[in-house]
């Protein structure tokens, strides 16, 4: 008996915690119950009970199926469902026409072939890309609307009454959910993707210095708090398998209008470009972070040859990105990234400058300590670190230019 | 006039070659038509109509919302839609009955309020992981049910008839769904998910003999056919970006009866496990194709001594990864395998030994270039290909652990 109880309570527990850390989950909830609530009453009002008749299941139906967490689902639901129930009833009155006027016998064969032919192509549609990504939802309301209007015409005679009816229900519905997603606390799909793409940016640059510390780090300045950077240092494992959801986000945020900062036609695709540079520079962080944790380390006065070039580096570089999530988030071009793009050019070519002054400095050592080959194989460790870390900047930079057309558009 | 047109004809035309690349997709929108058609019968034939009466309709709309182009996604549909339908309509009529119960004035208001409650706690409960990959569906629809009976109890008399006729409507629409989908040529998740990990391994195994090829090839043994190379090298791209797939897939995938080679418990999970270990690979790929197209490229003499060991470690591995495809595809444990990945980790070994042997034959070269010290630099290049190439190899070896796991629990 204590089992069920168990997972139960643990399932709940789960719950609180999502609705305590992510407020807006649980008002989206809220809504949903209001939208019913208020949709219902159309039960309990004689007068508009009598207005629509039984087909004010139609409006529950649709706030239950369009309403979804972000202002632009459930703009794009409620565009789809009320096209494709417009589309489809029209079509389907016409071939109802044309099979009442070729007589009894010819009428459910000339309706079945009708909706065998229109429910499978408008089902391959569906595979398209171009199709998919905008209009899937509004294939499938045509279909259904299709074959539910087709076939009981059969039965029902007052057809045309019928699809009117179910069109001004869907309306109500459709406009009932629009008003609330965007009235009570609006979730903007939009707001949500830019909030994302610059939570990213600071995990990068955090992930960036948080690696390359780690990897100069001496045994001495260990600190105290452990557990903190290697917590931070994992910060981009979330930016490598962002790509899916950017996507939707970026599809959605274009059927939302003006909000907040953001205009209609706010450059959403620039968002996605970002989002690719980023992946980029992920990689290259997940390349920097398998030198950290691989077997071989270099020796340690390599390390503190190359330290403090590398470690300057690695800070204007993450200045650089912290200073491009600051041009996000105000949405403003900033004047410093210039300056601070310089000095990061000026700290590659330190590290550059120190790299080739390597030879001199260390052909000494090397000759000596050929008894050691181990060495040279883990001198190949640290440069393999270095170079990953300067495929990083030229990426950063073109985060920046996309950034920077991004402000343009904007104007 | 002409501009539409062409529009229209564009469409068309890709259509017509989504449907000739992929015919399993065509025919599924043949499915999909077939089920509609024999689901209207319903409407055409009396003694069925008379059975389930104007109740019809929601099996036709069963069919539409609920076929899918998979199985495994048919089958998860068509569970959550009838177990959602039953739990939600059970309850109705027990809120429906207590207030009945409690007279004609607090009637609408216990409704009204059990209505908004169940509402936003369904809708809120879709968020939470569990339920989101497994029962998101069924939460709709138990929203859906729970509302229109709950609302409409207060016109229709009937209730109890209206619960019993939509189950078994529900019963018809998604038994005929599920007959449709698994007798005519069945689409399965699970088929899917393996095939796309195997062709993903091949690709894996193209691109890295590509990258690795390109890197080291001599200017003088350029082949006549250019572009096939580039593209078999871009092939890893399609790993990066592989995981929400994989993850929809294995969902599904849980779903479906043994089919084909599967058994019913087959372990999807651990492709998620072998889907992690290619990306991985996969990162490893990108920073090497990083090294090919950097603008400082290694002196050739580092790259002709290189040359052949890492041909042969390359040549290796990817002949690991090439008998891992053939591994997946007959599901049974190479008895090769071991052999290679032995001739794979002497190549390792190889490598590591003419690294270290470089200081030894190039400290003189290096020395009496000091003049030209781009060299250096360059040569930090070379080596930085080295060891990601090297990182390739214990990855390759995990992902033949994991699918050791994956025969033995199959038995």
């Amino acid at each position: 008996l204590c089992g069920p109880i168990l997972i139960i309570w643990r399932f709940l527990y789960k719950a609180w915690n999502l609705g305590v850390a992510e407020p807006k989950k649980a008002i989206h909830g809220v809504k949903v119950g209001l939208s019913l609530l208020i949709v219902s009453f159309f039960y309990y009002m004689r007068p508009l009970y009598d207005g629509v008749g039984g087909n004010a299941m139609w409006a529950v139906m649709t706030v239950v199926v369009v309403f979804e967490s972000t202002v632009g689902a459930t703009l794009c639901k409620c565009f789809n469902r009320t096209i494709g129930t417009f589309l489809a009833g029209s079509l389907a009155l016409g071939v109802q026409w044309i099979a009442d006027k070729s007589g009894e016998t010819f009428q459910p064969i000339i309706i079945g072939i009708s909706v065998f032919l229109l429910a499978s192509a408008a089902t391959f549609s569906r595979f398209i890309p171009s199709v998919k990504t905008r209009f899937d939802y509004g294939a499938m309301i045509f279909i259904l609307t299709f074959s539910l209007v087709a076939v009981s015409g059969y039965r029902v005679e007052r057809l045309f009454e019928m699809a009117h009816q179910r069109l001004s229900t869907i309306a109500i519905g459709t406009s009932l959910c629009i008003v609330i997603t965007m009235v009570f606390c609006p979730i903007w799909a939009g707001s949500g993707l830019h909030d994302m793409i610059v939570c990213n940016l600071e995990k990068l640059a955090d992930s960036l210095d948080g690696c390359v510390g780690e990897y100069f780090k001496d045994d001495k300045t260990k600190l105290g708090n452990e557990e903190d950077p290697s917590k931070r240092m994992q910060g981009y494992k979330c930016v490598l398998n962002s790509k899916a959801t950017e996507e939707v986000m970026a599809n959605l945020a274009r059927w939302e209008p003006a909000h907040g900062r953001f205009n209609f036609r706010h450059p959403w695709k620039q968002y996605l470009k970002i989002g690719t540079s980023m992946r980029k520079c992920a990689y290259c962080i997940e390349a920097l972070n398998s030198c950290i944790n691989s077997e071989i380390q270099a020796p340690d006065y390599l390390k503190k040859h190359l330290r403090d070039v590398c470690m300057l580096l690695s800070n204007n570089s993450s200045e650089v990105l912290k200073e491009l999530v600051i041009a996000m988030k105000t949405l403003t071009k900033s004047s410093k990234i210039d300056l601070l793009i310089g000095e990061m050019n000026l700290a590659v070519q330190k590290v550059q400058d120190s790299l080739n002054s390597l030879p001199n400095s260390f052909i000494g050592p090397a000759v000596s300590t050929l008894q050691a080959p181990n060495d040279a194989n883990k001198e190949t460790i640290t440069k393999t670190a270095i170079p990953s870390l300067m495929e990083v900047f030229p990426l950063a930079s073109l985060v920046y230019l996309l950034i920077e057309i991004a402000a343009r558009t904007e104007g």
